[in-house]
């Protein structure tokens, strides 16, 4: 099974580290030095694609510039799928054929049909198509309707963008392998995401049956992050995620962004904005404050802050920024070390 | 490590399977069985400790029955700490030394101490001290004051009671092991709960750093668990437990239970008495159908039913009623084929 996902992929190697297309902060720089690493790197395009062909251009140098050459661009391309446009992410990624295309809360399932379609079309299949999905519903869903070659399993834990209720990946990610076997579908591979910062995590997602796995709040500390620094330094400083973060709509209301489906909430640090949020309910005063604190810089972040920082519940696991590719092959050792399941002895 | 957890219960196997002390569930029956096969089973004392003697002196026969003799009384003791009465378990554990006192939610941790010193004193240290934490700062704070034995470190993916806002148990293990070994308390067993219900979820835990797993739902459907068929059979038809089950304070409200202190909530199958509860407020005239329900027998329980069913979000891993010793060398088994780490191989 795990050959399936290197094979599709070959410069990466086992257990394959993944990091997620986080919109605004995981551009060319970082998708590149992950890839390199030997994991998967995306570039978080979102739902505005505007910035997506320069981002897929720098990609291109970057890696031109370390004498590699593949057919593919060896990054992956992160939608979000209720507010990307699809003809021009068809345009986009015909041009440039990105090693993967990750799909990621349309307003029904049933969009993804089109989209998935559409890339495979326009790629002629060297575009690999990624699905995330929160439930066993969801994921028995769009395997039937469009067969992904990769459903990326996301748990309660996950920082950023996830279902407002949903299980951890450790009920998650066994249900819908389960699933998928059940309906036949059991070559789908599987991948975690939420929750995973460091090697144990790894090593747990790859007993509890995923081919890889997605980290994005330990990715927050690296290098290549396009992120500010007070948000990074929050990160860091902060602990007990369970405690210290919490899923909400709070800031998306704050920042005005009003496109996600009713199910969706973002996990952030709480701060402020969050703090005064009763019942969840932003008021004007809220707002204005959060546009002052936006003038601030690194000062309008941390527990005293108004800013929205999303990061997952493992911030407590994260202690230094680092260069990307120490966190993948750091990560991708620790877990050997853990995790050595009797399969691969045989390889 | 893991050979401390299992020296102290020497009839135990690695790796350990324990059973949550559910209560009015987990008594005498389900406890003596999955230690029989060498686990370690808990009774559910609870915050009302009228019936624990009895339990104990029935799991003690049980054990005659089989031939086992030991020094101490090879099952453990959960207490829910802010109901208990503090003298009446001393006196009940002085006369029976049961294996392990596991305490969980006292009005403030502090409490613990009285308990753990009382308990330790009383039984000469043979019955262990086991702890159950849902945060950082809890784990660290009763690991200073009391120097368990054990932390059970419960994720929030868990059945039953819990904190309201927590982390799972894929962040919160490792970062509860981290602070362990930052306050010089490595020495302190780490047990993993929450979400576990088969052997990808043992190995998950084992890679995360636990000597040992709790499985709680799991056993709702034992054939030693007492607990009506409605509710059993609700557990298992249900599943997608991050969409089915939610953890709310809308069945201690129903039921009269007013003791919670009031961060825990209680992780249930969302049946119509959820549902009315809008914004979590319970009406008369919902307790008066809840009453109604409870007339109805195993009717009274299911999706259209009104009867609490308290269960994790590992329901839709749990399909069928087996006895508690097969469930146990099963998942045992499962787990060691998918886990074995490098330390073991040594032993």
């Amino acid at each position: 099974m795990a050959s399936t996902l290197l094979a599709h992929h070959p410069w990466t190697k086992h257990p394959l580290i993944i990091s997620a297309p986080m919109r605004l902060i995981a551009l060319a720089p970082l998708a590149v030095a992950v890839s390199q690493a030997g994991g998967l790197g995306f570039i978080g395009a979102g739902s505005d694609l505007n910035d997506l062909t320069n981002q897929l251009k720098h990609a291109k140098a970057l890696f031109l510039d370390n004498h590699i050459k593949s057919e593919v661009l060896p990054v992956g391309v992160g939608f979000i799928n209720w507010g990307a446009d699809f003809q021009l992410a068809l345009d986009i990624l015909a041009n440039h054929i990105p090693a993967v295309a990750w799909f990621f809360a349309p307003e029904r399932n049933q969009d993804l049909l089109r989209w998935s379609t559409g890339v495979r079309d326009v790629t002629q299949g060297r575009t690999k198509i990624w699905i995330q999905i929160g439930t066993v519903a969801d994921a028995v869903e769009v395997a039937n309707l469009c067969n992904p070659d990769v459903l990326v399993v996301q748990g309660a834990d996950a920082g950023g963008h996830g279902l407002e209720r949903g299980a951890g990946i450790i009920t998650l990610l066994p249900e819908v392998a389960d699933a998928m076997q059940a309906i036949g579908k059991g070559n789908i591979n599987l991948v975690a995401a939420g929750g995973i910062a460091e090697g144990r995590g790894v090593a747990a997602c790859l007993a509890l049956g995923a081919e890889g796995v997605v980290m994005g709040t330990r990715f927050l500390a690296s290098e290549e992050a396009n992120i500010a620094k007070g948000y990074q330094d929050d990160v860091l400083k902060s602990s007990d995620g369970g405690v210290r973060t919490v899923r909400s709509k709070v800031y998306d209301t704050l920042r005005g962004t009003t496109g996600w489906p009713d199910r969706y909430g973002g996990r952030g640090i709480i701060n402020e904005s969050y703090m005064d949020a009763v019942n969840g309910e932003v008021t004007d005063e809220m707002k204005r404050l959060y546009e002052k604190a936006l003038t601030k810089g690194d000062e309008g972040w941390g527990e005293h802050g108004r800013l929205t920082a999303y990061a997952g519940t493992a911030i407590g696991l994260v202690h230094q920024v680092s260069p990307a590719h120490e966190i993948v092959s750091e990560v991708r050792s620790q877990a050997l070390k853990l995790f050595s399941p009797p399969h691969t002895s045989k390889l």
